[in-house]
């Protein structure tokens, strides 16, 4: 097993090969778990859904894994790519957006079990400002700036509706933020430096209709090919 | 402004712009309630987020649009390209997995306002089957695609656990369904000719803090390049 080699993350590299790597980890990882200490690439992109040219491909940027003919060391892999994306640390989160969505955000166990933890809640409605939501209170849209550059928070969630979301935005980013998950149905204009995902399941549903019924039937084998 | 040239559509074209679309009929939608008839390739460009090559490049897979100098026309675009993705119609969709999420997305009015119907919903606990949530009641597992075939639905949701989602997903494509819209954190193996789409907010979060901090300085100015 070679170690990674340092230099190389200060490359450009591809945002879709950045956006595979979560996948890689949660996948090594669940192998790892199942007492699976080594695997060949070619079982691996089975797990991942890519072929095992593209993980090849993608591992290439960071160094290089794996023996001739000995496979991948998943738990060594799945910590390698998992201190590249900056997993091994804590993460504070703001939330601004408390209707259902948001709600439901703030209960989903997901993120803190990953790092992220939700520490600021913000809404644009009055007569959300000031309720209790896991067991945090809501502050009002006005303070989404000062209170984000006190605690020093870099990531924001963007949860309200299209209309507010970029004035909420535009707030995070004076604060610090510089990432930022989107669920607003809106493209968000943001300064070069900040990263934004967005997370849009009627865009998602939207897109593969395409592929349902006399919409074409070309067929989807390969859904991230850079 | 020439029509849509019959026969482009069976062409194959790149998944990552069928996924763009969406985002241009909701754009340009927009753009058509707010007065504006007609937008040149830049300035949809910025409003979209791409670059006005881009636009040009996935448009010219569905035939000639816009006039040399006079833009694309806002509604025309707007609706040939929802036509083109299959949204003119309204869609049947089954859901399976009523824990918060599941329930979130039952309340959530951003999919029936876009023609996506969720008429079936499933669950694996017995004790959440028989319980009535959105005016429909939770049906167990076992009838799933029972259910799904008799009502011809295409589309499904999964949001249930990880431990579960590939047994659901079967059941669904065992049942008819084409398309499936994924909200549990693992991979599903489907066959040839079923899409899916991952919603994924926690890879969302975590290829995100690779731009942050010490973790590369290299920035992000296109998410979407093919």
């Amino acid at each position: 097993m070679i170690a990674l080699q340092p230099g190389h993350e200060t490359a450009q590299i591809p945002d879709i090969v950045i956006r595979r790597l979560p996948v890689y980890v949660r996948t090594l990882r669940d192998l790892h778990e199942r007492g699976i200490s080594s695997i060949s690439s070619d079982d691996l992109a089975k797990h991942i859904g890519v072929t095992a040219a593209q993980i090849r491909r993608d591992l290439s940027y960071f160094g290089k894994f794996g023996k001739q003919g000995k496979g991948y060391d998943t738990a060594y892999l799945a910590e390698t790519i998992a201190s590249i994306l900056g997993l091994d640390k804590q993460w504070d989160v703001a939330l601004a957006g408390l209707g259902n969505l948001g709600r439901a955000i703030v209960r989903y166990r997901g993120f803190a079990d990953e790092s992220f933890n939700i520490v600021a809640l913000f809404d644009h409605f009055a007569d959300r400002v000031g309720q209790e939501v896991g067991e945090m209170t809501v502050l009002p849209d006005d303070q989404i700036t000062k209170v984000i550059q006190e605690r020093g928070i870099k990531i924001g969630i963007v949860a309200g509706p299209a209309a507010v979301a970029q004035s909420v935005a535009d707030q995070m980013i004076a604060g610090g933020v510089q990432a930022i998950l989107n669920y607003a149905p809106v493209v968000l204009k943001v300064p070069s430096g900040v990263t934004v995902r967005e997370i849009d399941p009627v865009s998602a549903l939207q897109s593969m209709t395409y592929y349902l019924g006399d919409h074409g039937d070309s067929h989807l084998d390969d859904q991230d090919t850079d």
